[in-house]
């Protein structure tokens, strides 16, 4: 078990204007994406791999000379891993409107020759899965082995399922939702707000102004980041520890500082530097968009609210994966899912993973989680003799 | 049962300095209050009442010639109420620090001769108590009949216990915790920081600038309203009702708006209403000051994190009550401060509502929470011989 060691990252540009939910299309578009293991002769051994909201198409491996590189997902994915590279071609695809190399917000506009800005069209997860789509038509890969991802990644899983249903063989959603509950949304709401109303956005179109609205970004990131984790888990984590000084024992110190700017709690220092880290890196229209994919997402909303209905036209085999502790996208909305699947009769199988770290448990090498990963993926792996 | 009818704040200068936690004080200061019901012949049968964040001393009635000018509790207190005012003499104090009276950072500093600003001091549950107990002082009373309070409120009539514990015969909280939790500190740290990253805070220093940093606060009261209620309660209201439109059944629309800065489900456009109406009244080194002070509250800290010492000293009967849809302060949190009451063999009743609102159920008239509290009430004044 090793990891898949340095990868490089490859384009593909598509001239063919992309149709969108919306209503409007993207004229041309690049994506971006990395491979990992070989595509069988058949060509039935692909294996794609969604991201969620922060994240890319580096799923696995190292870059060369870059220190801590790992893919996202490189604990799950490599030689002798619960998804083998040995045995499966995996996929990472960077989703379009994102931030790390496939066409979004902070491309050229090449209606007006300046960046996008906030007049990069609003994509959704179909727009993804038919992106996605049009990558394996290109790269002559006509069905896939499977789809895998998790919360936002789990999402677009669903959505091949529905969109293009005999082009994959195994759906594996993890830790996601048919739809965004009323609360999601609004931390959803309240994150795009911090941003919007950062004087440093100029109404998206900041580049222009030689800004970024990181006070914004450092917000939402903050929010999002107390929704991936557990009560019990910061609490575990961190609890009341304060951050000014302990007495000799470790134990927490009698006094506070007694402030209420600076920092008192080591959550907040946590929180504080998680916001700034992200502030570095992630763009601001692209958290709006990425965000905005996550609020329309709701494949039932065609069929009156029915899921049953929406799961109807689905052919391929579900594997579905929740964790106890998930208040984000917790177990009761997977088994929404799981009840829609089993009523159209559809081959599903579901794992509730008692695990203590909430919605970020998906990111984990949690032990019975990778092992019922391995085993689902030697199934796959076995019935379509691709070994 | 009706209402206690129009009322009027009173206000009293104290002169001599109020001794803080943190090891400063306060030099001189006034506190705002409103009382109903009559003060009886044995001075007995009076009832404090203490507010949480957003609220103050205006509990009950109206204000004469001012609409909608209920006050906060006004459904739990009046002739007939819950907390009879035919029958206790009911106080309402508006807290050190607050923006609506009492002297807090909006007024002037007599150091400076400029306001306050961010230089009012750090003040805690603790503080608020020993400035109510002072009041009560001038006003001639020795011992309350009780101290009720919920959320940060319970927080007080706990401090009364540990703080006072001669002077009140019963306890009375609601909806509260022993402390703040991780989670809870966090939400708390990203309002503060929506607050003080925006640019008109100028460092707490915004009066002297003649702005408000509204956008913080905005984005602050967002977040603590997700936290209020239950998620339960948001779907139920809310949903995923989209506000552009919707078909002559009343149904949802079949399209949605696709946009990512505009209003699209109803439940963004609540939460902005929210943060709107609360960044015209509210102040926001008022929310930095009241949000530490729940963060601060931890009676068990000076007994190294023992909650059953801690309560050792208190005197009075308690009354916890929680509601199971509450995840701000979870019914386990009032769990903890039974079993505190319980191993001391203090005198203990507690309830745990199953109502569906979430933190906000302790301002709701619940039928089985008013009905306890009628008769929680009712034994106060009967074994006091007050009526």
């Amino acid at each position: 078990m090793h990891s898949v060691g340095q990868v490089t990252p490859q384009s593909r540009h598509f001239a063919e204007p992309l149709p969108l939910q919306s209503g409007t299309s993207l004229r041309d578009y690049t994506l971006v994406y990395e491979t990992y293991g070989t595509l069988n002769a058949a060509r039935s051994n692909a294996v794609l791999v969604c991201h969620a909201l922060n994240a890319s198409h580096h799923v696995a491996g190292t870059y060369a000379g870059v220190e801590k590189s790992e893919g996202w997902w490189d604990n799950l994915i490599g030689p002798g891993k619960p998804l083998d590279t040995d045995r499966f071609f995996v996929i990472g695809v960077n989703n379009l409107g994102s931030c790390f190399g496939s066409t979004g917000p902070m491309h050229v506009n090449p209606d007006t020759g300046r960046p996008y800005g906030a007049d990069f069209p609003v994509v959704t997860v179909e727009d993804w899965v038919d992106a996605q789509a049009r990558l394996f038509d290109a790269l002559g890969i006509e069905q896939l082995a499977a789809v895998i991802g998790g919360s936002l990644g789990g999402m677009q899983a669903l959505g091949w399922s529905l969109r293009h249903p005999d082009r994959l063989r195994h759906c594996i959603a993890v830790a996601t939702a048919p739809n965004l509950s009323a609360q999601n949304i609004a931390f959803n709401e309240v994150a795009r707000r911090a941003i919007v109303t950062d004087p440093d956005f100029h109404g998206g179109h900041y580049q222009a102004h030689g800004v970024v609205p990181k006070r914004g970004l450092r917000v939402a990131r903050m929010i999002g980041h107390i929704t991936y984790l557990s009560d019990d888990a910061m609490e575990t984590k961190f609890g009341r520890l304060t951050r000014n000084g302990s007495d000799a024992s470790g134990e927490r110190p009698l006094r506070y500082a007694y402030s209420t700017q600076d920092v008192e709690f080591e959550i907040e220092s946590y929180l504080r530097y998680q916001g700034d880290k992200f502030s570095d890196y992630f763009d601001a229209n692209t958290y709006l968009l990425i965000t905005r994919a996550l609020d329309y997402f709701d494949p039932a909303r065609a069929f009156g609210g029915d899921l049953t209905t929406a799961f109807a036209q689905a052919r391929c085999q579900f594997q579905l994966v929740s964790f106890t502790t998930d208040w984000r996208f917790s177990p009761a909305r997977s088994r929404e899912i799981v009840k829609a699947l089993l009523d159209n009769r559809h081959r599903v199988s579901y794992a509730e993973i008692e695990a203590p770290h909430g919605h970020d448990a998906f990111l984990l090498d949690d032990a019975r989680y990778h092992a019922l990963l391995r085993a689902c993926f030697d199934n796959i792996s076995k019935e379509a003799g691709d070994v």
